[in-house]
């Protein structure tokens, strides 16, 4: 596919040598107007430099730059790991000579390092030469690190080639400290104000970024952030069909990202949807997709091609989720497994039909209205195999 | 160690056929006296039918009878597998002439599959036949599932030999469908109260059974039940030395036997206490370790001997409970790691000690006097050959 930037966005990469030596691992994204920006974040207490430094700045709306690493988090280094990234910062907007403030970096890689700063700076002032020299694609294989493939998209609206939002992200287990995490960079020439783009930002992090798990646990660098730097001269305001359309092209953009982060799971052989109907509320809903998206019983048991839906209503059961045995009813790839308080089938006429690398997982609570889907992989040796052995 | 057994209890044992032939697969435990009872169940909202009978049975503070089987967990079989249990204890009761409602089943194996209940009554039979011929140490093997090997132990406490507490349980994950669970029976001839019973073993199961994690799963038959039928003709009461010894006796009793569950975990190489300290309160200690002990990838690292601290701060601050990073110290085998936002010494000096197959990880978070031990495993691939093989 080949890959359409929004206007007014350059982009270059570096081999800054941060944890292996001749290996593109820094990129710079920038927009030559100053954008809007909207981000989320890890809720990780434990945030690294970088996440509390974007956090900071992005209140005042506006932002111009992206400095990206991959090869180091920059987590769990104390001030000095702050004064790190500002001294970084602060050397990127001389160079590009703008505004200290409009500058976010966002790290990925080992925690508990200090960054080598003086590799970095010398990065800089080759990212800020060859600035407009790389391709989205260059950026998104700079910031890959357990990553087996560079992931971004893009979506258009309006009249076609009018209006473009690309994203480029990263990320293969919900986290690795030693390595891994989830970064996403957002870039759109629409015209909108921050305040409406973080809306529609969280609705679409919500359905998608946060409602992917590979191992269940998050990281301490987690970020999305999102610019639009109104080159379109296409303005989208609250209550308009564009506001609509752009809003769906945002969520099903973070919807494929979050997919291709999924079928990348560290040691994945298996996509898994976990879809929850008819709970009390939405959020009722995704708790129990969740804890069936958790459970090492049943990561395990689809890996095995094994339809196990014992495992799945157990771990309904512990979700903390007030639930009706009787009421439940759970199918698999749209075969009903389990239904009034009692198994339907023979789980071995199932058999085959788990032999596909997709799996859904439907639970009706028949409860009420709620509903959640979480996406997942299964869990392998291989998994085991990559988190132990990365550093051994 | 030779095992003693409490005064006034039988024990019998049988071949029911259930899953497999030729292997004991039933037990019976009988108290001549009927005998004061107590409980603790699973918190999963799916309970197995077993379960939903011990917990109704035991309100009225009384039981005589225990029947424990394993290869068929009863759960998830809707009111033909509450009828089938009914069968079975009522068809006991008659046989050994007691009430009805003394008679407590408990039942570990295939979630979903009706019990075979015309080989049931039949063994039963046998059971009451044969009453007194087996040691604890059979009735503990007739309960294994994955386990491998049997789970029991015993305390005394004044004089020597005058009271006896016998622990008898199995499990080897927390949960696996189909085939494991947390199953325990506590027997004493102490004379006791239910209610107080109730007390002293709802802080012993607290401080043992509750503490433990293999996957974080939660099963829907986890039983513990305990009998006091009065037979050394020592009674206990509230705000004595004797009642602080038995509780000491019965905490003790219950970590023995829930560490022997964790060592038994499933594919695990090590045992792991995870220590958290200096929590605000308690609670926030317990889910913080929790935490930490269910993380993949703290379990990844330490089967791969990797000192990874990164993990367990990672772990901690996704917890839920508010914490501060410069507070936060760290230490593994009583090695400093992590204190005042920072890592202190090189990861690799480390490596040697974490080649034990005990571990102990130290977190002070150093914000007031809270404190909880969680004891778990570490995770390795067979973990997932085991679970994922089992039915293939």
């Amino acid at each position: 596919m080949d890959i359409v930037s929004p206007r007014g966005f350059l982009y270059s990469v570096a081999k800054a040598g941060i944890k292996y030596p001749d290996r593109y691992d820094i990129a710079l994204i920038y927009s030559k107007k100053p954008a809007q920006v909207a981000g989320v974040f890890t809720t990780n207490q434990i945030k690294a430099a970088p996440v509390k430094i974007c956090m900071r700045r992005i209140r005042s709306g506006q932002a111009q730059a992206l400095i990206l690493n991959s090869g180091n988090a920059n987590a769990c280094t104390g001030q000095n790991g702050i004064d790190n990234a500002l001294k970084i910062t602060n050397y990127l907007a001389d160079r590009l000579n703008i505004n200290k403030e409009h500058v976010l970096p966002l790290s990925t890689g080992v925690i508990g390092v200090p960054l080598p700063v003086e590799k970095i700076i010398k990065a800089v002032d080759e990212l800020v030469s060859s600035l407009g020299n790389a391709q989205p694609a260059q950026v998104a294989e700079a910031i890959m690190t357990t990553d087996t493939f560079p992931k971004l998209t893009y979506r258009q609206i309006k009249e076609d080639t009018a209006l473009t939002i690309l994203g480029i992200c990263k990320g293969a287990g919900m986290i690795s400290p030693n390595m891994a995490t989830m970064l996403c960079a957002i870039l759109t020439d629409a015209k909108i104000s921050s305040d409406l783009m973080k809306e529609a930002l969280r609705d679409a992090v919500a359905q998608s970024f946060n409602s992917i798990t590979v191992d269940g646990d998050m990281s301490t660098n987690d970020t999305v952030l999102m610019l639009a730097n109104g080159e379109s001269d296409i303005k989208i305001e609250r209550k308009t069909t564009l506001w609509k359309q752009f809003k769906g092209a945002l969520t099903d953009l973070c919807i494929e990202l979050s997919k291709m982060i999924v079928k990348d799971g560290e040691g994945a052989t298996k996509f898994i949807t976990v879809n929850v109907k008819g709970a009390k509320t939405a959020q009722d809903a995704k708790r129990v997709a969740r804890a069936v998206a958790n459970s090492l019983l049943v990561k395990t048991a689809f890996y095995g091609c094994d339809p196990n839906w014992g495992r799945v209503i157990a771990a309904a059961g512990y979700s903390g989720v007030s639930l009706k045995e009787e009421k439940i009813e759970i199918y698999i790839n749209d075969i009903c497994l389990f239904a009034k308080g009692m198994p339907t089938i023979k789980e071995e006429d199932l058999k085959e039909s788990l032999k596909q690398s997709e799996i859904e997982i439907l639970i009706n609570l028949n409860l009420g209205k709620g509903q959640a889907k979480i996406f997942t992989t299964d869990l392998s040796e291989e998994y085991v195999r990559i988190n132990s052995a990365y550093r051994t």
